[in-house]
């Protein structure tokens, strides 16, 4: 058997609720759609929290990899 | 089907108005008129808004893709 | 022999409790599933600790390489 | 057609005046004079402002691409 | 005869105690067991000191390569 | 006729005085004997500025290219 | 005649004494053993100096390029 790799984590969260932590602090949840190998992602029906408020309505929100701490489906 | 992928998302927004948001707090409101891999994107009609407010009218502006954390179609 | 390698530590450490810890200063325990040559990192069974203290139970999560310092089986 | 790319609008911002800013919120004024693929750039005619006053005259400018975050034709 | 490469003087430290020292500050006492070209470093009989002062007894700790400044043989 | 290209007008400062800006604020004033692409710089003859005061008196300086945020000649 | 490259200035400084500088300020002052394109450095009979006080002898240090900025012979 393969070893598991971290992409197949979140291969198997794709059209799930994810939240998604960046370096400066904000969370995204929403919709798991796309991601790729730099770990690019894009959520649907998204909210953006902060200190755990929602902030903002997204809908569809792009998030640059880099800036991306951990993911985690809800 | 394939799997989505993340540019696809910004593909779509083509052509629409998205806001973009920088490391450093910024957020930029325009029409998409490019991006590459890199998420290097280019706005027209784009202006510059800190903490809300709108501080400059900018025209067409290229924002360098490792400076951002979010790209969202309004 | 071969000498050797950082990621053979990681790998001895597969479906073992490890820690793993962010540059932001947070902590992750919990069931090595799956590392890769960027240190991407997923656990299972994980849960967030910050200055010590639980602070939230997180099932699944994937954490991005970069943000990594340090991974040490408990 | 095929689709815009972002170096293309820096392209036809060559010989015209732009502004430049950086991570360290400097801006760099000038008439482009060249820009590669890193986002290096170079003005001429260069003047640097900081919070909006003019601080300095530097006639050529090399800017190191990784720390600029917009770029936008006057 | 070959100049002498920078990785060799970490070869010539294998099984030996070293200190590595992160960009966080923090310093880790241990045995050099790998270590590879992106200088991700892994530690055995480690310990972790902060100003100091010894915080915590790690076992085995493998370190990401950049977040590391400097590592010296003790 | 081919678009210039930034290095071209680092090869026109060869040999000249150059101004050098890092991002953590220092600048160096020296003779431009080489450049690569990364933007590793060396200057010769060269003193080191902290807020517009000379602090040091260096000969020849290697410039790590990813500190460097501008370069400008005399 | 070759244009000059950067690392022939580092070339030129084996055996000799340098001075290291780091993005977190601190110095490390020593015999230039082995340098590489990345410009990690190893440096013999090395002293770590903060402020200008010598806070350390060090013996052999490894330093990870991307954490320098300068190098200087003394």
């Amino acid at each position: 058997m393969e070893p598991a790799r971290p992409l197949d984590a979140l291969n198997r969260a794709r059209n799930k609720r994810v939240i998604v932590e960046l370096k400066n602090g904000r969370q995204y949840i929403g919709t798991l759609i796309a991601f790729d190998i730099h770990i690019n992602i894009v959520l649907e029906q998204a909210e953006e929290r902060v200190d755990g408020e929602v902030t903002r309505k997204l809908g569809t929100v792009f998030i640059r990899g880099d800036t991306i701490t951990i993911a985690s489906p809800q």
